[in-house]
């Protein structure tokens, strides 16, 4: 059961822990993960090389990695960063960013879900769509609908993998085997600002750094990251004051706000 | 003849279709530029490997390529992406980021121009006169004088290449072989911004992406550049709150914010 | 001594010259820390290929090296460019993130102090003393305690080396061989907002371009952040507003400011 109490205990182990957040993740929203992940009280640290990413992820309570902006030796990085995750039995939380615009992004999302072993799997609907099939193309990585269109191919993809899938949307579904939690938080500015799936992820990995369920993780993080968002937008005149706003909305984020904006509901 | 009319035109177009923008970008920028590009409302796509940009052009409704953070692997992944671009037929805009500083840069820009075949190039007055001969230094990236100065290269790279050249500055000079028209918009804070000149780049691309003719395309996008500056400056009380009033300004821009701030010249 | 008049100096002359700063940094902050050197009135210039480092540091009036996200072929870049500094004889400013955290990261560090002669070293407590000896993990790049408990190493390193150290901290620590600088400005918020570390060796680059004395460039450096960092605080609703109104102070900054708020201990 997600519920109001079950998130905040989450919230105040990750500002009392300041848990160590390992990110592989794309140049795009460096910056912006990381900020939002010192907002909500984690550390952030983003290490890509080949030669410290398995020391990096030793020493870290979680790993993410987003292939938003790919390369041959980041792939690289990223399996030998999830192998020393998986020795070190921390959560790896993944993006498959953009998976079905490219072969080089879904071949590289197949291959890290049958190889890289992630705890969870999170993005938008065409991506997990491509995950569990060949058709559609991906418009760019801003795809924000169809989170429900994918709840099957996230239930495959769970069961095949034995991960949590958590899928953006309006309404974000949260899958693991049999179970969906739907989260209904969040604002219409949001795939207006470039790189808030990729916070989600990040937030993800911290709410995975201290929850040992990866379904129940991933809610949270999707009900953070909307109710942030609903505080934002009303004070936001564009997607540039929500930015901020979001990062602030972080930062003060109370019990009561969670009260009095969650909107949550298991099947 | 730029109008408030045509200009209006291709905003709703962008707003409507939602172009997918294809960014081989320097590191510095794509956070801001893939926000402005998603503000305007078209769909950013930053991808950089050799691996699947001909993929990911091949997707897109422009292209957009800037040198600002040059490296051997980016170079071959510009040339590549061009390539596809071309075979597709859609618009690649070209900002030779600090021309005239380096060798690499002068030298790859040369070589871009000469075989990347870009429909659009833009940049400032230093880097324009870099492209046509060899004088002159450029003092960092941030010049943003010298629109004027550079008319005449302008001219000479329009007529042997068949592309439009955009130069900024105080006053815009958009060139075309014989044409030339001026946008007198803009504010004086905003070289004091990082990577405005690489959002004038990327908008370009939008305009490109909605418009057949170049030189109305990059005029369009310099005009909403400079409007959506003009509007930040009233709110802001430096760079960083302008850099953010500037994202909300180009969400929330109206075909009365264009008609009550336009000055554009043609010759 | 550091006085209000001494920093003053050095402002107006960043803001007259506008000195071209040449970063090798990371890609979380490489935007934030441009919009910085901006903001104070220096040129920043990002440019880290081997094939353009020595033409691009040759024509910089200071050179700043941040290890904050490393690989192989940066790190020969980082050698290529400290020689040509050296050579023009320019200020190297050296941040060595994250040392401690990983082999890959304490060894550049520890080579590029004994190898690249930085002018000025500057990072936080456990950074400083992972240079000088191998105890202590560092927990992420966020650590901020502990500049006083890097006092000896920070000594030993400017003996043996003859530079600056740089120690940041709520109280930070600037030493030169037997000299001791204190600078007790800042605010709580500062380790909440990414790379504002970075930002301080940036805007340490700045001051150096304009002032010879490494000691009192480092620490004027630290007292304008610490000054800029307290005027946003007092608008902030947290790390978002934060950021936005750190750049509007810097950009702001009045000889006022400094002699209202400057809180320096010189031993």
């Amino acid at each position: 059961m997600i519920t109001v109490r079950s998130i905040w205990r989450d919230v105040e182990k990750i500002r009392e822990g300041a848990p160590l957040v390992h990110n592989i993740t794309n140049y795009v929203v460096m910056n912006t993960t990381a900020n939002a992940l010192l907002s909500i009280g984690a550390s952030p640290v983003m290490a890509h090389s080949v030669d410290e990413v398995e020391e990096m992820a030793g020493l870290a309570s979680a790993l993410v990695i987003n292939i938003g902006t790919l390369s041959r030796p980041w792939i690289e990085a990223m399996f030998k960063a999830a192998g020393a995750a998986r020795r070190k039995g921390i959560p790896i939380v993944f993006d498959p960013v953009g998976a079905g615009a490219t072969s080089l992004r879904t071949e590289t999302a197949r291959r890290f879900l049958a190889e890289g072993h992630p705890t969870i799997v999170r993005g938008n609907g065409s991506e997990i769509l491509a995950l569990e099939k060949a058709k559609g193309e991906t418009k760019g990585v801003d795809s924000r609908h169809g989170a429900e269109a994918a709840l099957e191919a996230a239930r495959t993809i769970s069961r095949a993998r034995g991960c949590a899938v958590s899928i953006s949307g309006p309404v974000d579904v949260i899958v693991q085997e049999k179970d969906v939690i739907r989260v209904a938080n969040g604002h219409p500015m949001m795939p207006k600002v470039t790189g808030l799936g990729c916070t989600a992820t990040a937030l993800t990995g911290a709410f995975a750094a201290v929850n040992p369920s990866p379904l129940r993780a991933a809610a949270h993080a999707m009900a953070v990251m909307g109710i942030a968002g609903e505080i934002a937008a009303v004070k936001a005149s564009g997607p540039g004051s929500f930015q901020m706003h979001f990062l602030d909305a972080l930062f003060a984020l109370s019990e009561d706000d969670i009260a009095s904006r969650l909107k949550v509901e298991s099947a």
